[in-house]
């Protein structure tokens, strides 16, 4: 009975040991992951992108920049939105975002005016809020990602000086009461007035956003303007539109238009569309959740009455496409 | 005999599955930590940022920036930088730089036309560039980070209005050949000419970025418009000098300056200057960072000709520093 005991205190023992062994060698792990082991979340940490006409191809890549981070961060994400272009339904899909007190949000603002009290409510309550893609002017959000559209408008300019060897006459089909189309138009006209005076802007034309409407306006301009060599199209509607019409006259008119769906993509493959312009959509959801991971993790100094120091805005960039590069921008 | 028998090999089984499951638990947080352990880097991987004047206090919390982003990543970070204000002297240092072939450089370029071509060396060599604070318009780098200098002076002309009331006098002392300058100077006065009708920016005079010929500027401008009831400059030095101008002749003019020298912020805690504008700094640094980190592990997406997709620009945003806030701008 004594050998018994001894071997069961010692055996009990080296169990007891080894369960300490292990328990130190687990914490030892765990502080060196916090000391150096990079930047990474939790996998219950949940960030929500939301967005309008939720259905819709032009933020499939806004929603694989924001997985793309999430992956690399080791962190959750959601993706809600109006399923319609509707104000009312984007407020209540983000008002249950926020009743779920989400580790982040990045939304796209249909209508500032209606979204800007909402937003300010989520981060009264301390849940980080960005926005991606178009602004919500005088909210409290953190950051804007978008595109430049002065820039966009300027880069469009300077690609079409290159189709046409720096001399033409050139049309504008535009949403004229739109400000981000409004500013592509001005970007356009202003860089072509200054850097390139052989070139034109003979006219700017409203395109309503629709296909039919903007092919019949092309139709009028280039009756009106038997010369006219190029037309810039500030949304991709219209592009296809244009692009029938200039297929339809069987002319020579190049084009440049907006945005990456699937028509103009393929319009552009097949040469009725000579450029289209791709916006940072990728950018805009990458940076977009590396911005709320750092709101979430605090890792930006804070400043004034706790405010953290964030880029105010990030111009996610312009990327032009043509017939050599088309194949890499359809949706995957 | 029986007994301790069956004792023994219980124990020693228990023993067996405790280590067994040891490992496992121990093999299954190694590969998660693989798959998805964040965003590390190693710690031989060296990123460089190069300015120019490269004592001054402006650039340590850039520098600050940089070396907590290269904590968070778990790379190493070096400072390097002209110590003059000569340009030949900073394309020196960056031919040192690209030389030892880091893992990505930040630069302030001091100017651009005789920077970019060495920077462009470096970008074809596969180096990873982006820019801080000062551009190079034109040149390969991947982005710029940096203040928006319009936007600036639009919220240089905001506080103002507060602190007049919205109605009064204004004057602008700023260096009137530099882009930097002409931008905060049209921003200001933009602003206030659309969104405040009451004040009236009366005259812009050339302070040449010296205390002594800004004072004697202030003196003069008190002298010509004895109601006076603020003026904005656009830099530090000037800032100090006009500081000093109207306490000599005790008025109550209101003074925004720019940056935060420890002068600056002296006279904003002792009141002679109302607010100065803080950059973005940290800011600069901290994405700069990034920003290499993801070329240099290639992250982000490459388009057309490999080109990797980066955002183009990031404002780094400004912070509005009074008497309430000084104490955090104070270079630690």
């Amino acid at each position: 009975m004594k050998k018994l005991l001894i071997m069961y205190i010692f055996l009990v023992g080296a169990l007891v040991i080894y369960v300490y062994n292990y328990h130190l060698e687990n914490s030892r792990i765990n502080s060196l992951s916090q000391e150096s082991g990079g930047l990474s979340g939790k996998i219950d940490e949940k960030y929500v992108m939301v967005t309008f006409l939720s259905g819709i191809d032009y933020w499939k890549n806004c929603l694989k920049g924001f997985e793309d981070a999430a992956q690399a961060l080791n962190v959750s994400v959601e993706y809600r939105g109006a399923t319609q272009y509707d104000v009312n339904e984007q407020v209540t899909v983000l008002e249950q975002v926020i009743a779920r007190k989400p580790a982040g949000i990045a939304i796209s603002a249909m209508d500032p005016n209606k979204l800007t009290k909402t937003i300010n409510k989520a981060v009264e309550q301390g849940i980080p809020v960005v926005l991606f893609d178009s602004d919500a002017l005088g909210s409290k959000a953190f950051s804007f990602l978008g595109t430049n559209n002065y820039n966009a408008g300027a880069t469009a300019a300077h690609k079409m000086a290159e189709l046409l060897g720096r001399k033409g006459k050139v049309a504008v089909i535009t949403l004229p009461n739109q400000l981000n189309h409004q500013q592509r138009t001005k970007g356009f006209i202003e860089t072509m007035y200054k850097e390139y005076p052989g070139i034109e802007v003979a006219v700017v034309k409203d395109g309503k956003g629709d296909a039919l409407v903007s092919k019949q306006v092309a139709l009028e301009i280039l009756k009106q303007y038997p010369d006219l060599s190029g037309i810039f199209v500030t949304e991709a509607n219209g592009g296809v539109g244009v692009g029938e019409a200039v297929s339809l006259l069987a002319k020579k008119t190049k084009i440049i238009s907006f945005d990456t769906d699937k028509r103009t993509l393929d319009m552009v493959k097949q040469g009725l569309i000579d450029a289209t312009l791709a916006q940072g959509t990728w950018n805009m959801g990458y940076w977009a959740l590396q911005f709320l991971f750092h709101l979430h993790h605090k890792l930006t100094p804070s400043l004034s009455s706790d405010y953290p120091l964030m880029p105010s805005y990030v111009d996610t960039g312009i990327t032009v496409v043509t017939k050599e590069n088309v194949d890499s921008f359809y949706a995957k």
